[in-house]
């Protein structure tokens, strides 16, 4: 695996702008009463903000700054916090992040309710830029969102999805708000249609990337570094690339297609772990992970040459090579 | 009790209207595959459309007209939908308007997937009217309902509220989104800053007191005529205005008390609603209805003289008066 390129690099030369973005999560939060105060508090805490820094450096890259694109960057931070809280509601997990889940600690009353506060929240406050095309996305990628949600959770059949369905639901899931997120700070900075496009495909690709990262992790990745154990996705029965990218080639007496198949045991994990390392199956998907991390950097490249266009360039390499 | 006033003196009139409602909910409704698409059709039928209404009449009201108001309209509509879908999660519900509850017949899942589905067509409705300062009511109406949604499922302590907090509660929970209804229907009607103010307190009067009758309902209301058992809100633990007034005047040994504080048994239920019934505190929280209704009559009586204007005067009658 390639040596992992530390965050830092990318943050560090945009901290004092993600610290405001920090200064209005937390004045979110500090203006509710408990118990809500508290679970905003939980869900908001401990997030990578890589989000928020989509949208500061995609707006910094074209001219913009100030205080208008941290509230971009905090509603962005706040509409994907409430979509994890629901989230977690419909999968039923007790763990995010290696924290209990808010329906866990509290209930899921009160995990629906926050989640719908948070949506509330996110779109008020792109609401007070008082840019209604900017909003019209928010609001086009939030029906993405939960369209893609309700198939992946109320559609499955369990059957394995094609190339063309597994793109479709990781970009609903993941790569839309990424997308819209370097698409609204774009408008917002005032960008030309051929920039907002051209950051748009930048979004879209990183959050590809970032997403199959993720489906290789649960494979690969290292239970200590991740904050969990691996395989998780596989025994939830998600389909991830990996799996998909193996399963092509795989015979009906293979243990991944075993284990995906029928009962699933613990020793029966552990081969298929196995067997997707050793089929080369989990080195394709980590290929296909560099490719759209690749598009991401190209779609990126006619824009100036600033620093924050070589924070864009950073970044998807940190999404690439990260390891939790 | 009086005499109920017909609904059909309101909606016969503005019958053209509240039907393009219908085609744009079911526009939203049949651009969705299934199994949201049943979910919807199954949440959006069936609503008596007193909100729409309300929208409608309040925008003629002031010479607004066409399908930028019936937009509006089907948007708080679907706002409603979305607000009914998640708190029948959040109070376990089964049944609603005499019908499962989609978490019943779906699952929780899928409820709050659905709900948070019509939250984000019903801002995508009111952004395409591309009117900001409407979009930002809208925004502070749903923050206003998650709050108050939140105090009385998880703040709750049980405790008896006072005048003034069971007010705000049912402000929250019923009136916010009756004022918005009317306030943002005056804005894109283009009202006076007078004319938007004195429809915003009629919405939010006429709110007030359709929460009353409701609560009334409860206790006085026919079960044949209500779709569902009396005494509902009581069993729940709810604090309805009629036990409030009740309690003020009435000591521990009283049926209505024992039945608050203890255990409740179906024969204590039948002794204190007989008791709400006797003490005049039944007809108490009526003349308290009737008091909104008359204030949201007054709030509109200086807008010009027009149909629009007799409908609005029409509807606090009926909220009145129904008896479902």
């Amino acid at each position: 695996m390639n040596q992992e390129t530390p965050l830092a690099i990318v943050f560090d030369p945009i901290r004092s702008d993600l610290q405001r973005v920090e200064d209005l999560l937390r004045d979110a939060v500090g203006s509710t009463a408990e118990p809500l105060r508290g679970m905003l508090q939980h869900v908001l805490t401990g997030g990578k903000r890589l989000r928020a820094a989509v949208v500061v450096l995609s707006g910094q890259s074209l001219g913009g700054a100030g205080q208008t694109l941290a509230q971009l960057a905090a509603a962005v931070e706040i509409l994907h916090a409430a979509t994890l809280v629901h989230d977690d509601v419909v999968d039923e997990s007790a763990t995010r992040r290696g924290r209990d889940t808010l329906h866990f600690r509290w209930s899921t009353q009160a995990a629906v309710l926050a989640g719908d506060y948070l949506l509330a929240q996110s779109v008020r406050m792109v609401t007070e830029l008082e840019r209604g095309d900017i909003l019209a996305v928010l609001a086009r990628t939030l029906t993405a969102i939960c369209e893609g949600e309700i198939v992946q959770a109320l559609l499955g059949d369990g059957s394995r999805p094609g190339r063309t369905s597994y793109f479709k639901q990781i970009e609903a899931k993941t790569a839309a708000l990424f997308r819209s997120a370097a698409e609204m700070a774009a408008m917002l900075a005032a960008g030309t249609d051929a920039q907002i496009n051209a950051l748009r495909r930048y979004g879209l690709r990183l959050g590809l990337a970032y997403q199959i990262v993720d489906d290789v992790l649960d494979i690969g990745g290292r239970p200590a570094e991740l904050g969990k154990p691996v395989g998780m996705d596989l025994r939830q029965g998600l389909w991830t690339l990996p799996v998909l990218l193996h399963l092509q080639q795989a015979g009906p007496s293979d243990p991944v297609c075993a284990y995906v198949a029928g009962e699933r045991t613990d020793d029966m994990l552990v081969q298929a772990i196995d067997c997707l390392f050793s089929s080369g199956a989990l080195d394709a998907a980590r290929a296909e992970a560099a490719r759209q991390a690749r598009l991401a950097q190209r779609a990126v490249r006619a824009l100036p040459d600033t620093a924050a266009r070589d924070g864009l360039l950073a970044l998807a390499e940190c999404v690439l090579t990260r390891r939790a």
